[in-house]
């Protein structure tokens, strides 16, 4: 995606072409975590004696990340949202002058809570190699938590660009019902279940490809590193519906930026 | 690789397997990074005006990684190694007390200055999507280096293991290579080249495997996002023979912990 040229980033098929290619980074991202065991104490509150910190051992790992790419300007990009939005730093290089494709009040639609405490709660206890802790992995699994945070985050508020496109492509019909506040209204012009199926059954293919050493796939056991139905799960789950969510939360704003 | 089990880490068969799962990890990395730009400009020195620092944009956030990373404890690990040693912070957690398997120097025997060179003149024009810049993208771009580096890094000095693993075999063996300084012994030693054949067949599989979208495979054009052929060379022509240098250097000075 080509943040640069706006007249692409509204397009809808390079939008589901973005999606597509988040998932194989979630895809591999989850591999990553699974090595490690479930580690409950990564994510309990106060659980380590941080100087000058309350909160998790996580949330301690993912601020120092974001206070440092918030100096490189990574919450700068339409794309990326983050967790601690109050507590990042001034960019030290000169700022990137980025188009204006979504709405004035785009980075209030943050959903990042609700993100984290699903993947705490629903997508670590089933992915990790193990129930438990091992003291010296804690911060080999907050780099995985990580990663896989930030691809999530990413992939669902992108929903913003499918958003903004819908709207565009129907500006009477939204009016309509966004001034109806027809929140179910909304929420079915922006499904399409057969895309929705197509979506968990690349994603059980994924699971099955990239979590297999090819150099074992004739072997009797080829145990995929992740279970890949419960990849599809989560995307059935969650991804889908706080992506959702983020839609129509966009849409149901969408008439501030018109008057 | 349990680290607190110091009975299972040098058994070749554990290091293997450690080695071949690293192999994903990096396969993974840069298959993340080819979506970008080769981006000259990340690795100029001193490109970017940086408050209070000399050197490229991707020291600069490599070395944030490492000061964060230091202070949960990254580098007390046995398989980690710092690219700035010298500038790393006090752990805010307590220590991890790992029972010691490789000799006391172990931590002096450090190649990341080697990686690091040969990543961003071999590596990144080589697998990155396309040459030149993309000012919207430097900071994605040097977190995927920071992934690929650190992977690369643990894979190579994971030699040490290997090495220590092949002196407890034939301690008397090694003490008179070690006392000849037969560098070349020592090598032939060392040198699997069965092994080596295999690994490299393998990353080529894994390329494929791992870098085709497997809803696509059976279209008429499944191209790989990295080449396989590029991952295989770099491991022919780099990471194999620096951990071989990681394996020697270790070996020659193994008896000073024998005194």
């Amino acid at each position: 995606m080509d943040f640069m040229k706006p007249e692409t980033v509204l397009q809808l098929p390079n939008i589901r072409q973005a999606l597509i290619r988040m998932e194989d980074t979630i895809v591999f991202d989850l591999i990553e975590r699974s090595q490690f065991y479930s580690s409950p104490s990564v994510y309990e509150p106060n659980k380590y004696n941080i100087p000058n910190f309350n909160g998790s051992f996580l949330d301690w790992s993912l601020l120092q990340m974001e206070k440092t790419h918030s100096q490189v300007r990574r919450y700068e990009a339409p794309d990326e949202v983050p967790f601690f939005p109050d507590e990042l730093l001034p960019p030290i290089l000169p700022p990137v002058e980025y188009p204006s494709v979504l709405a004035s009040y785009t980075k209030e639609i943050n959903v990042n809570k609700e993100i984290l405490n699903f993947y705490v709660n629903e997508i670590v206890p089933q992915i990790s190699c193990k129930a438990g802790d091992q003291q010296e992995n804690l911060g080999s699994v907050s780099v995985c938590d990580i990663d896989t945070l930030q691809a999530l985050s990413r992939r669902i508020h992108f929903g913003k660009f499918v958003a903004e496109a819908k709207y565009q492509a129907d500006k009477e019909g939204y009016k309509k019902l966004i001034l109806a506040k027809d929140i179910k209204g909304i929420e079915e012009s922006i499904t399409n279940s057969a895309v929705e199926e197509m979506i968990l059954d690349r994603l059980v293919e994924k699971g099955k490809t990239y979590g297999v050493d090819p150099s074992m796939r004739y072997s009797q056991n080829p145990q995929s590193k992740v279970q890949p139905e419960i990849i599809a799960k989560l995307y059935k789950d969650y991804v889908i519906p706080l992506t959702k969510k983020v839609e129509v939360d966009y849409l149901l704003r969408r008439l501030e930026d018109e008057e």
